[in-house]
Protein backbone atom coordinates (compact mmCIF):
# COMPACT_ATOMS: atom_id res chain seq x y z
CA UNK A 1 0.00 0.00 0.00
CA UNK A 2 3.35 2.61 -0.60
CA UNK A 3 2.92 3.41 3.39
CA UNK A 4 6.12 4.29 5.00
CA UNK A 5 7.48 2.99 8.26
CA UNK A 6 6.83 4.33 11.65
CA UNK A 7 9.34 5.05 14.31
CA UNK A 8 9.01 6.12 17.89
CA UNK A 9 11.04 8.80 19.34
CA UNK A 10 10.50 10.46 22.97
CA UNK A 11 10.75 14.29 23.25
CA UNK A 12 10.62 15.73 27.17
CA UNK A 13 9.00 19.43 28.42
CA UNK A 14 11.46 19.42 31.11
CA UNK A 15 9.66 22.38 33.62
CA UNK A 16 11.85 24.14 36.32
CA UNK A 17 10.53 24.95 40.16
CA UNK A 18 9.11 27.93 38.62
CA UNK A 19 7.13 26.03 35.69
CA UNK A 20 9.06 27.29 33.06
CA UNK A 21 10.36 24.94 30.14
CA UNK A 22 13.60 24.22 28.32
CA UNK A 23 13.38 24.74 24.75
CA UNK A 24 16.93 24.00 22.36
CA UNK A 25 18.00 25.68 19.33
CA UNK A 26 19.18 22.56 16.66
CA UNK A 27 22.16 24.06 15.27
CA UNK A 28 22.81 26.11 12.13
CA UNK A 29 24.48 23.08 10.39
CA UNK A 30 21.65 20.51 11.47
CA UNK A 31 20.65 18.80 8.42
CA UNK A 32 16.92 18.83 9.64
CA UNK A 33 15.53 22.08 10.71
CA UNK A 34 18.43 24.01 11.25
CA UNK A 35 18.03 26.54 13.72
CA UNK A 36 14.68 25.74 14.71
CA UNK A 37 13.60 25.22 18.26
CA UNK A 38 12.75 22.24 19.81
CA UNK A 39 12.12 19.90 22.67
CA UNK A 40 14.99 17.42 24.38
CA UNK A 41 14.59 13.69 23.22
CA UNK A 42 15.88 10.91 21.09
CA UNK A 43 15.15 7.81 19.70
CA UNK A 44 13.78 5.23 22.04
CA UNK A 45 16.62 2.59 22.58
CA UNK A 46 15.10 -1.46 22.37
CA UNK A 47 15.11 -2.96 26.01
CA UNK A 48 14.44 0.59 28.23
CA UNK A 49 11.77 1.69 29.88
CA UNK A 50 10.39 5.21 29.54
CA UNK A 51 12.71 6.39 32.24
CA UNK A 52 15.48 5.24 30.95
CA UNK A 53 14.82 6.86 27.70
CA UNK A 54 13.99 10.22 29.15
CA UNK A 55 16.89 10.22 31.02
CA UNK A 56 19.45 9.59 28.61
CA UNK A 57 18.14 11.81 26.20
CA UNK A 58 18.00 14.62 28.34
CA UNK A 59 20.97 13.55 29.68
CA UNK A 60 22.71 13.66 26.30
CA UNK A 61 21.28 16.99 25.27
CA UNK A 62 21.12 18.99 28.12
CA UNK A 63 23.47 17.35 31.18
CA UNK A 64 20.50 17.88 33.44
CA UNK A 65 18.89 14.96 35.88
CA UNK A 66 15.16 14.98 35.88
CA UNK A 67 11.97 13.25 36.81
CA UNK A 68 9.51 12.29 34.84
CA UNK A 69 6.27 13.06 36.35
CA UNK A 70 3.75 11.95 32.81
CA UNK A 71 2.45 11.73 29.20
CA UNK A 72 1.59 14.82 27.55
CA UNK A 73 0.43 13.62 24.16
CA UNK A 74 2.23 13.04 20.63
CA UNK A 75 3.41 14.79 17.34
CA UNK A 76 4.32 13.13 14.21
CA UNK A 77 6.67 14.03 11.43
CA UNK A 78 7.01 12.65 7.79
CA UNK A 79 10.37 12.16 6.18
CA UNK A 80 11.41 10.84 2.95
CA UNK A 81 11.60 7.40 3.86
CA UNK A 82 9.03 7.03 7.27
CA UNK A 83 7.56 8.58 9.51
CA UNK A 84 8.26 9.39 13.24
CA UNK A 85 5.80 9.41 15.69
CA UNK A 86 6.75 11.44 18.92
CA UNK A 87 5.51 10.63 22.19
CA UNK A 88 5.98 13.34 24.63
CA UNK A 89 6.29 13.48 28.21
CA UNK A 90 6.55 16.05 30.93
CA UNK A 91 9.50 15.87 33.67
CA UNK A 92 10.42 17.89 36.32
CA UNK A 93 14.23 19.62 36.60
CA UNK A 94 15.68 17.60 39.13
CA UNK A 95 19.57 18.67 38.94
CA UNK A 96 22.11 20.21 37.05
CA UNK A 97 22.60 23.52 34.89
CA UNK A 98 22.10 23.02 31.23
CA UNK A 99 24.84 21.84 28.65
CA UNK A 100 24.24 21.29 25.12
CA UNK A 101 26.03 18.82 22.82
CA UNK A 102 27.45 20.13 19.58
CA UNK A 103 24.04 19.36 18.09
CA UNK A 104 22.33 22.74 19.79
CA UNK A 105 23.63 25.69 20.02
CA UNK A 106 21.14 27.87 22.41
CA UNK A 107 18.56 27.17 25.15
CA UNK A 108 16.08 29.23 27.12
CA UNK A 109 12.81 28.54 29.78
CA UNK A 110 9.75 29.73 28.64
CA UNK A 111 6.80 30.05 30.43
CA UNK A 112 4.21 27.44 28.99
CA UNK A 113 2.30 30.29 27.43
CA UNK A 114 5.49 32.01 25.45
CA UNK A 115 6.29 29.18 24.14
CA UNK A 116 4.57 29.63 20.61
CA UNK A 117 6.59 33.09 20.01
CA UNK A 118 10.00 30.63 19.83
CA UNK A 119 10.68 29.43 15.74
CA UNK A 120 9.73 26.05 16.27
CA UNK A 121 10.12 23.07 14.12
CA UNK A 122 7.13 23.05 12.86
CA UNK A 123 5.97 19.42 13.63
CA UNK A 124 5.89 20.32 17.29
CA UNK A 125 3.04 23.39 17.38
CA UNK A 126 0.07 21.29 17.25
CA UNK A 127 0.92 19.63 20.54
CA UNK A 128 3.11 22.97 21.73
CA UNK A 129 -0.45 24.94 21.79
CA UNK A 130 -2.74 22.41 23.09
CA UNK A 131 -0.14 22.44 25.88
CA UNK A 132 0.07 26.33 25.77
CA UNK A 133 -3.46 26.35 26.12
CA UNK A 134 -3.70 24.30 29.02
CA UNK A 135 -5.35 21.51 27.48
CA UNK A 136 -3.26 18.57 28.70
CA UNK B 1 12.00 10.93 45.09
CA UNK B 2 9.32 7.57 45.31
CA UNK B 3 8.12 7.58 41.70
CA UNK B 4 6.95 4.60 40.53
CA UNK B 5 8.64 3.48 37.27
CA UNK B 6 7.07 4.43 33.80
CA UNK B 7 6.87 1.43 31.40
CA UNK B 8 5.01 2.02 27.65
CA UNK B 9 2.15 0.59 25.91
CA UNK B 10 0.51 0.87 22.43
CA UNK B 11 -3.00 0.67 21.61
CA UNK B 12 -4.81 1.04 18.37
CA UNK B 13 -7.83 2.67 17.21
CA UNK B 14 -8.39 0.03 14.50
CA UNK B 15 -11.28 1.74 11.93
CA UNK B 16 -13.16 -0.32 9.26
CA UNK B 17 -14.19 1.28 5.96
CA UNK B 18 -17.21 3.11 6.98
CA UNK B 19 -15.23 4.56 10.09
CA UNK B 20 -15.94 2.70 12.59
CA UNK B 21 -13.89 1.99 15.41
CA UNK B 22 -13.21 -1.78 17.01
CA UNK B 23 -13.89 -2.26 20.83
CA UNK B 24 -13.32 -5.39 22.57
CA UNK B 25 -14.16 -6.24 26.26
CA UNK B 26 -11.83 -7.52 28.48
CA UNK B 27 -13.40 -10.96 30.04
CA UNK B 28 -14.82 -11.42 33.24
CA UNK B 29 -11.65 -12.99 34.50
CA UNK B 30 -9.35 -10.50 33.99
CA UNK B 31 -7.67 -9.09 37.51
CA UNK B 32 -7.82 -5.22 36.07
CA UNK B 33 -11.09 -4.23 34.97
CA UNK B 34 -13.15 -6.78 34.07
CA UNK B 35 -15.69 -6.86 32.06
CA UNK B 36 -14.38 -3.18 30.58
CA UNK B 37 -14.15 -1.99 26.94
CA UNK B 38 -10.84 -0.84 26.02
CA UNK B 39 -8.43 -0.98 22.52
CA UNK B 40 -6.58 -3.75 20.98
CA UNK B 41 -2.57 -3.56 21.95
CA UNK B 42 0.03 -4.13 24.29
CA UNK B 43 3.43 -3.84 25.53
CA UNK B 44 6.37 -2.62 23.62
CA UNK B 45 8.81 -5.58 22.87
CA UNK B 46 12.68 -4.64 22.65
CA UNK B 47 13.73 -3.98 19.13
CA UNK B 48 10.71 -3.01 17.18
CA UNK B 49 9.55 -0.40 15.06
CA UNK B 50 5.55 0.86 15.84
CA UNK B 51 4.43 -1.06 12.61
CA UNK B 52 5.59 -4.00 14.05
CA UNK B 53 4.48 -3.51 17.62
CA UNK B 54 0.80 -2.74 16.43
CA UNK B 55 0.55 -5.01 13.66
CA UNK B 56 1.44 -7.99 16.00
CA UNK B 57 -0.82 -6.84 18.78
CA UNK B 58 -3.58 -6.33 17.23
CA UNK B 59 -2.64 -9.78 15.66
CA UNK B 60 -2.52 -11.33 18.85
CA UNK B 61 -6.25 -9.63 20.80
CA UNK B 62 -7.86 -9.39 16.90
CA UNK B 63 -6.55 -11.54 14.35
CA UNK B 64 -6.96 -8.57 11.79
CA UNK B 65 -4.10 -7.26 9.62
CA UNK B 66 -4.06 -3.71 9.98
CA UNK B 67 -2.60 -0.38 7.85
CA UNK B 68 -0.90 2.06 10.59
CA UNK B 69 -2.33 5.23 9.79
CA UNK B 70 -1.02 8.14 12.69
CA UNK B 71 -0.45 8.92 16.06
CA UNK B 72 -3.33 10.12 17.96
CA UNK B 73 -2.60 10.89 21.45
CA UNK B 74 -1.45 9.31 25.28
CA UNK B 75 -3.81 7.95 28.25
CA UNK B 76 -2.11 7.27 31.50
CA UNK B 77 -2.94 4.43 33.98
CA UNK B 78 -1.19 4.47 37.58
CA UNK B 79 -0.74 0.93 38.66
CA UNK B 80 0.28 -0.29 42.20
CA UNK B 81 4.12 -0.86 41.29
CA UNK B 82 4.64 1.31 37.86
CA UNK B 83 2.85 4.06 35.79
CA UNK B 84 1.27 2.73 32.08
CA UNK B 85 1.89 5.16 29.55
CA UNK B 86 -0.21 4.24 26.23
CA UNK B 87 1.00 5.67 23.13
CA UNK B 88 -2.66 5.75 21.09
CA UNK B 89 -2.25 4.95 17.41
CA UNK B 90 -4.74 5.10 14.60
CA UNK B 91 -5.11 2.36 11.93
CA UNK B 92 -7.06 0.95 9.31
CA UNK B 93 -8.68 -2.67 9.17
CA UNK B 94 -6.93 -4.34 6.12
CA UNK B 95 -7.80 -7.82 5.94
CA UNK B 96 -9.31 -10.39 8.34
CA UNK B 97 -12.27 -10.96 10.70
CA UNK B 98 -12.25 -10.42 14.32
CA UNK B 99 -11.38 -13.01 16.37
CA UNK B 100 -10.99 -12.74 20.12
CA UNK B 101 -8.26 -14.54 22.44
CA UNK B 102 -9.56 -15.63 25.63
CA UNK B 103 -8.48 -12.15 27.44
CA UNK B 104 -11.35 -10.42 25.60
CA UNK B 105 -15.40 -11.93 25.34
CA UNK B 106 -16.92 -9.20 23.23
CA UNK B 107 -16.45 -7.18 20.48
CA UNK B 108 -18.15 -4.29 18.95
CA UNK B 109 -17.51 -1.82 16.26
CA UNK B 110 -18.78 2.11 16.72
CA UNK B 111 -18.42 5.11 15.10
CA UNK B 112 -16.30 7.75 17.01
CA UNK B 113 -19.35 9.64 18.73
CA UNK B 114 -20.69 6.14 19.93
CA UNK B 115 -17.81 5.05 21.90
CA UNK B 116 -18.26 6.67 24.58
CA UNK B 117 -21.48 4.98 25.40
CA UNK B 118 -19.67 1.79 26.24
CA UNK B 119 -18.51 1.20 29.40
CA UNK B 120 -15.28 2.13 28.76
CA UNK B 121 -11.61 1.32 30.80
CA UNK B 122 -11.60 4.33 32.54
CA UNK B 123 -8.07 5.64 31.99
CA UNK B 124 -9.07 5.82 28.25
CA UNK B 125 -11.90 8.08 28.50
CA UNK B 126 -10.29 11.52 28.60
CA UNK B 127 -8.52 10.46 24.89
CA UNK B 128 -11.93 8.91 23.87
CA UNK B 129 -13.78 12.05 24.61
CA UNK B 130 -11.36 14.41 22.42
CA UNK B 131 -11.45 11.49 19.46
CA UNK B 132 -15.16 11.47 20.00
CA UNK B 133 -15.67 15.14 19.40
CA UNK B 134 -12.98 14.90 16.49
CA UNK B 135 -10.60 17.08 18.35
CA UNK B 136 -7.64 14.56 17.31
Amino acid sequence: MGVKPFTLSVKVVIRDPDGRCLLIQRAASSRGNPGKWELPGGKVTPGEDLDQVAQREAGEETALTIQLRRALGTAQAELPGRIVVYLILEADWAAGEVRLSSEHQAYVWRYPHELLEMDLVRHFIPFVKRYAAGEV
